[in-house]
């Protein structure tokens, strides 16, 4: 019996009603494949904020560090301003243990209805590849002439040859990997003079390793209209840390749902732990009505068990993932349905 | 009989053969309400940048200065890498001429196609502002070490509070003459720390001579998600120069076509010319076909006519596009119609 340690982050808002029904989950497929679990809890939030002046503890990232793998909520609530909830927990975990892969599938399920008029399950399903450490979420920069008129604010993006390369051969590797062999590249390079090139440059050059992947290159902004006119062309799309933001939300919009979305925060190294977490956020606007949909952490869960080696675990989970949504009897509010969160997370569980 | 001056940069690609139908049809609309054009033609283009090196001559801006505005069709062509020729013409006209409002409708019409299930016309109806001449479309910036695998590529962008509060302002007069008097702005204060949570401050200063005016603040990556989710919700949608960009092209895709969606580069204190073009760029993969839609442009066209003040011009190009786009019998190829470019611009001017 492989017992897993998995620190958990609830987090704010609907992050403490969805992560429940992804340990029950967890639990459940994991008793299948004689996988036990530790959950070790973490309250670290907006409401610690709000006590301690502290998103989490000074010794927080080595409290994390001796886990197996980390399940966060969501963070980030009205009256802590999101930069400073965010800068103080979840951008320095993924930046301290070199989590700089972030993966994101997009599939169109059976059963959620999709915006996109025509489209078909099994239409839309391809990856976004994040860079999750580096780019254009910064905090180096600053104010000058701060409180006149003057005032001038400079933000500052970097981009390393080692960050840029990294994720792309592991984008490169994961179209490899695939059917469809195709990758798709997002910048803005007419218009963000120096980085944009170069990251074009970079996927030239890489690409020089891959000659069966089909390489395209695409602006950022007609990017964003091919999602919505053509999803079924993408394959595996690779962007910064910003427009993979960007992308990974769209892309499951155009699925039905941002909340069944995953977000898979990797180190490949397996150095450092990784974290899985819904895409969704917080959500104060429905927060405690039970309504939350809890597949996107379910997902996500999926995912950790992928990442640390028991692809049975993740595949059972997956399959009651499809199995209730195709029922469509237990959906919950935004895929049209009326099943609170613990109504669809039990019915799923009795799928596994 | 009122002369206008205006400056022809048809440009690349597609530019080319959409500017003549633009300039068609503005020539039968002034007439109708005697206004004459004088024309005169620009070949700055990627070709001239390979005859000369550059894409403009050194005195451009100079030589566009004395027009009533510019009327251009796209610009970029593989051969010249996208920053350069960019670089080398839209941009720099954007700012020497501190067109620093960009303005660009989304309107869902009857007659256009909509790739979301169950969007009537007039659902979608919506300004996006976006900030023109500063922010992420920056050439501060360079690299360290270059060559290098310790390359280090730093990317400035650069927001001042004259250049955030002035088109916030343009954002907010423009939400508070319309009827839903609702302004969305867009932001990405989580994940980028100085610029955005600064715009987002400066909404908050600026909403206060607004009381009228219901202001929403967005993270950009939610943001995409609504405009697919529920485009109907929007009315006046302002952004940085990138979210701007982005959503511009999003919009009009959730409507159907980015080839129908203008773009109007304003200098509201009409001190220098303002320029007039379509969203869509050269499209390189389409030239010379005679398949392109000149909607963009004649659109813009008519935008234009509303900036020099003549709105009796704008309105009688508005309804013949709105006719032309209802009888679906002259449609061009990306709104599933056959029409060439010419048969569609030709089938519009029958409308004036
Ligand atoms: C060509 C490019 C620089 C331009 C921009 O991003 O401003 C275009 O996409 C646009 O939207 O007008
Ligand atoms: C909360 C925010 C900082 C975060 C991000 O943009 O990375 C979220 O939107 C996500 O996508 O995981």
């Amino acid at each position: 019996m492989k017992k897993l340690r998995i620190a958990v982050i609830p987090g704010d808002g609907i992050g403490k009603e969805v992560i429940p029904e992804g340990i029950q989950a967890l639990e459940a497929a994991g008793r299948k494949h004689s996988v036990e679990f530790e959950w070790t809890y973490f309250d670290w939030s907006c409401e610690t904020y709000h006590q301690t002046g502290r998103m989490m503890p000074e010794d927080g990232i080595e409290q994390l560090r001796q886990f197996d793998a980390i399940y966060l909520g969501a963070v980030g609530f009205p009256g802590v301003p999101d930069h400073i909830s965010l800068w103080g927990l979840l951008l320095p975990i993924r930046r301290a243990f070199d989590q700089y892969v972030n993966l994101r599938p997009v599939r169109l399920f059976d059963g959620v209805p999709c915006p996109l008029a025509g489209k078909q399950p099994g239409d839309i399903d391809f990856y976004v590849v994040r860079e999750n450490v580096e780019g254009e979420y910064s905090s180096v920069g600053g104010i000058q002439y701060e409180g006149t008129e003057h005032e001038v604010v400079c933000q500052q993006s970097l981009f390393t040859r080692r960050g840029t390369d990294r994720i792309l051969k592991y984008a490169f590797d994961l179209a490899q990997s695939r059917e469809a062999k195709h990758l798709s590249s997002a910048t803005k390079s007419n218009g963000i003079y120096h980085s944009m090139p170069y990251w074009d440059n970079r996927v030239l050059k890489m690409a020089k390793h891959y000659p069966e992947v089909k390489v395209d290159h695409y602006h950022i902004d007609i990017l964003t209209a091919n999602f919505v006119r053509v999803p079924e062309h993408f394959d595996v799309v690779v962007g910064s840390n910003l427009f993979g933001d960007i992308l990974s939300d769209l892309g499951p919009a155009c699925t039905g749902t941002i909340a069944i979305a995953p977000s898979a925060n990797i180190n490949p190294e397996k150095t450092y732990p990784s974290m899985f977490e819904p895409v969704h956020g917080s959500a104060p606007d429905i927060a405690g009505q039970n309504i939350a949909n809890p597949l996107g952490t379910i997902w996500a869960g999926a995912m950790m068990m992928q990442h640390l080696g028991f692809p049975a675990v993740h595949d059972s989970l997956m399959q009651a993932m499809e199995t209730v949504l195709k029922e469509k009897q237990h959906l919950t509010r935004d895929m049209g349905g009326v099943a609170s969160t613990q109504e669809l997370g039990a019915a799923l569980v009795r799928h596994i």
